[in-house]
């Protein structure tokens, strides 16, 4: 398991509010998104091109989220991305999200597969993944 | 100048909602492509299929919305699709959006464009769009 | 545990799905809310009244999703909502989503926690959900 | 009018595009009102402070785009904001969206009121967004 964490930050709008004035719960899993994607951006992962030249993509094979508290139109975020468990074809991630006061709002934890986009069955991981220093 | 209309319903969810209690005003232009979806299916034209035997696809090349009153939370709304403009390779289409009290609350004006999906470029509508009867 | 079981229909849109060609993961949480809501409301519970004359609202307390199988444009599903669990002041859902040729495309369990609008402090379901045969 | 623009950078997710491999056309109308936002609060408009100490609120009174060339997965944007036009209790303003490349995306032309939250009636706009060089 790593202890090395990636950090993105998540700016909180109006469409990510809902009439309870809080941010609305589905809405947690696009900041994760946002992170992991930034995050393979980081590692050299670059999708887009993986779908074009490998015929490869990433899906998300479950998600558990769990919410603390609750964020609120204008507040910053930081979303977290670690690797809990890595297997040959799929990647679990810890998802954590805190307000940048340090308070912890929710918890996720998800599990991406790489599967072939034609096909849509599992494939090995690209290496820039499979390396034991990927965060 | 068509005057019959399609309508579609569609009910007010937290989703659509903002923390100002209103539906976000991004997310009318999602009723008025689900009332266009319907439509389309209502007149025979299936999309899906289109684009994996045809390889066409629409795409939005301009939207006017005028917001009138806001929706709510639980509110159930009609959205509306007639025909205003045909053109070759392009259809402009009326969605106004009503409270199902008869409250107008926003008029929209959208032109949709029949492309090839792999190169990007105009292609002639689909039969089923340019017969006079098509709302 | 029940064995009743709501089921509320959602079409997929082009909204829905993202550039993978199938519905993007965070948005089977918006079709679960729709069912929920749908749920809901066949009890008796207008969330708007409870918001407005009684001060309470719900919000998820978890989320647990698998996904198994893809959805994709076009596609009619089936949103279900049964209780798993009941507590003085949250309810555990069973939220399962079905193509309506029968596959399951996914798994979902759902929290959710009454609370007071202003405080954000846990309160007692309101009297329908409590009932034995609240499905 | 004014030829001061503020603009601001927009990464395409997974979450914007649609399965015909582009940004979904509403998915413009949240990045102008993230531009909105960022604008406002570089003028020192705080909008949560606005709401909860004033009772003020700003909400679109219309929204025209032209779609001139899709963004795609993985695009850096910019989105621009610039004021047109400016009444007691409005403003409308030109929201380019450019690829930063500096191909011209979209072109927006969005008016904002300023309400009262509560009767939903025109309200004076904030002194902040009344100055000449307000942007």
């Amino acid at each position: 398991m790593s202890v090395a964490v990636f950090r993105w930050p998540v700016r909180v709008y109006h469409e990510d509010t809902d009439s309870g004035g809080i941010v609305y719960y589905a809405n947690y899993l696009r900041f994760m998104e946002r992170a992991r994607s930034e995050w393979l951006r980081s590692l050299g992962v670059d999708q887009r091109r993986l779908r074009e030249s490998a015929g490869l993509m990433f899906v998300v094979a479950s998600a558990r989220v769990d919410y603390l508290r609750p964020a609120r139109l204008d507040d910053t975020l930081e979303v977290g991305v670690s690797v809990r468990r890595r297997a040959r074809a799929s990647l679990t991630l810890d998802q954590p999200v805190h307000r940048d006061d340090g308070e912890l709002l929710c918890r996720g934890e998800v599990r991406i597969a790489c599967i072939d986009a034609a096909g849509l069955r599992p494939r090995g991981l690209p290496t820039e993944l499979l390396a034991e220093n990927a965060a």
